[in-house]
């Protein structure tokens, strides 16, 4: 590691420690206001934004940035003003820090009970879209932890302007702008000081490929809090309501290919497939769905393409679907254990003991009845926003909000009691 | 690493992935039937106990193994009775497991929340006694988890001895050996092994000294929830009740010695220092604790050694006490927040915005007010056992019980809802 590199983001780590103490003791209306101190300063320096971005943007075309990379990176104002409303949203939502609960009475006589605080420091480090850059420091702002970013060198600039509307919001409200900093060297060793720096930060939150955060996940001597695949299941019960069973098994596979909680692998009891197979493949072929089916799929679909043992375990992000019969719930939950990656699963049935049984036993950040998996995200959950889903089982499972960047710490009231 | 003791750890860890499915969809009447009838197995098979314990006593012995490690390493009646009742304990703890908590309806019509679930499989890694083997099994098993445990290899036979009892009462139960298991190889990469197969184990949980933890958790690709040192403090606020100050701060520092919660450094408002420091120093010299102080405190106990700056944030574990005057709250947050160790930190006041501003401000594990840093305990907090106290602020802080051993997935309930 350059010796520079580390000099620079060993400054950013203590500025960063020193920050998060002023944060963690600071007033739910000072965050609030600061909050809002970022959204305007954003919306009146629109066209430094727009200046820094394009410019990120005339560098990405010049070294053959692909057009879906381009599409992220840019800043419009549909963008901006997406992102301000969004730090909005953030200022309104609860404030987590302080909140006190479970205390009781202890034998001893003493009452105990925790109360919920920042993490510390927060690492964030993601890829193209300049937008997680606001996003990202707002949650960290609204849950009292300083965050340092380290986002794509291809946004480098975008970022930096995004960064200095950030320090004038936090500083007109009093708070040190050590609270959120952007690393402004696109030299790969500063995350590689960033994931391993654990006496200035307390987790990383990777954004990106899967490749990334394994790559991070492995490297890193801080705790990190990992979103990897989503290998998403639908399992259609043999006492399913097959007009649930069909909405579902659409919705989830075709509202949206490229994110993480659509279903990849749809799984049908085989007493029930001959009700809802057919009508289901001509609804994914008339969406272009590529179908890769097992065996026994293709008595019912007999020109589908056969899956592969690979295919259980893919996440296609795309216009592909892996279907496969089984003889009924426990088959299907054994598959889910076995090749699913723990995101999100559901079950369509009817009947309340399956449906209790699939909902104990999928061992999955989210296990759903009747409803698409689709929903799995923070927004639809009622956390407000989040900051990614974790498909660690480790402090934070599923998707993370405000409350997944918190810690809850033991606070005991006495009246002089020692221990005898 | 050795191919035959990797290839062993493999076996053990495909085991141990296996039960623990079995084991989290296990009802709760078995699992503390299967609890009951371990402690039972080991009430029966004293006299194997004792015999494999004698065996690792004389081994102990002509290994020069010194005499407070031997100490720990004895399985007296006493011990064992300890160990049953310590089994039943935690049979009689509510389970954690399936509790389904923050249930609300979405816009959206899908009914959100969380349901409490295991971990997994957890590893546990522990220096000589052999008792950690009974809680440490018994916890997991009642929050649903598997575990692998790798004991001291001078307590390796009365491991495995103990280890036959355990399976004997899981399987008189119908739940599988492979949910508690004890390493029975005392080669070294035994370990390297458990701590790098992150497809098998969810969470190593070490126990022992500060040495051992720092190298397993630098060595660890598995999460670690590591219990570090104990630089304890009590702060004597002006405006504390003297007979509690008194009282306080002679338990935490005398009660016991060797302890993570005892006080290592006492803090004191300079306004009170007359009124309390004598008559505590007088305390502590009659129990020959040894003080060393800081510049001011010498005015009253000019005889006391001078601290050096090391001994600020140095765990004596001992017979051995730091005293520092400050000026008051704020001066004793920044102290405990600079050079304790986020254990556990207490204030004795009377004023109710003082107390109120250290229970925030201060970043430890516990914080207290008018109590003895002693009580930090799970036993004492309510939690029935624990199996250690964490330092870290991810997942579990402070003192861990069968809830630090679970976390809780999402669950939807929906009527058929697509995201449109």
């Amino acid at each position: 590691m350059k010796p520079e590199i580390l000099e620079y983001m060993t400054e950013l780590g203590r500025n960063a420690r020193k920050a998060a103490s002023v944060l963690a003791a600071a007033e739910t209306k000072q965050k609030n206001a600061a909050l809002l101190a970022i959204a305007d300063a954003i919306d009146s320096r629109r066209s430094a934004l727009h200046d820094a971005n394009q410019k990120d943007l005339e560098r990405g075309k010049a070294n053959g940035l692909e057009a879906a990379l381009l599409d992220r990176l840019e800043l419009t104002d549909a963008r901006i003003d997406a992102m301000i409303d969004g730090i909005k949203q953030i200022s309104a939502l609860q404030d987590p820090i302080g909140e006190v609960s479970d205390m009781s009475y202890r034998p001893s006589g003493i009452e105990v009970g925790k109360m919920r605080v920042p993490l510390g420091v927060i690492g964030i480090i993601y890829e193209s879209r300049p937008n997680v850059t606001v996003d990202a420091a707002a949650l960290c702002l609204k849950s009292g932890n300083a965050t340092i970013l380290r986002g794509g060198s291809e946004a480098n600039l975008s970022n930096r302007a995004i960064a200095e509307c950030i320090v004038e919001g936090l500083e007109q409200q009093g708070l040190p702008g050590g609270a959120v900093q952007v690393v402004e060297t696109t030299d790969r060793d500063a995350v590689g000081a960033l994931i391993t720096m654990s006496e200035f930060v307390d987790v990383i939150v990777p954004r990106g490929g899967k490749g990334l955060i394994e790559r991070i996940a492995s490297d890193a001597r801080v705790p990190v809090i990992k979103h990897l695949d989503g290998v998403c299941h639908v399992y259609i019960d043999s006492d399913a309501d097959s007009e649930k069973a069909h909405a579902i098994a659409v919705n989830a596979k075709t509202h949206r290919y490229g994110v993480c909680n659509a279903m990849e692998t749809l799984l049908i009891a085989e007493s029930l497939a001959a009700e809802v197979l057919p009508q289901l493949a001509e609804a994914y072929i008339a969406k272009n769905v590529e179908l890769r089916v097992c065996e026994k799929t293709k008595v019912f679909l007999p020109d589908a393409v056969s899956a592969s043992e690979e295919d259980w375990s893919t996440e296609y992000l795309g216009p592909v679907l892996s279907i496969k019969l089984v003889a009924g719930v426990e088959e299907a939950i054994d598959h889910i254990n076995r090749y699913g990656s723990q995101h999100t699963d559901a079950i369509v049935t009817e009947n309340y003991s399956l449906a209790r049984r699939f909902l104990r036993e999928v061992d999955s950040s989210t296990v759903m009845v009747n409803a698409s998996t689709r929903f799995a995200d923070g927004f639809e959950y009622g956390l407000g926003a989040e900051i990614g889903i974790s498909t660690d089982k480790i402090h934070a499972r599923g998707p993370v909000g405000v409350e997944g960047l918190t810690s809850q710490k033991w606070i005991v009231l006495g009246d002089g009691q020692i221990r005898t």
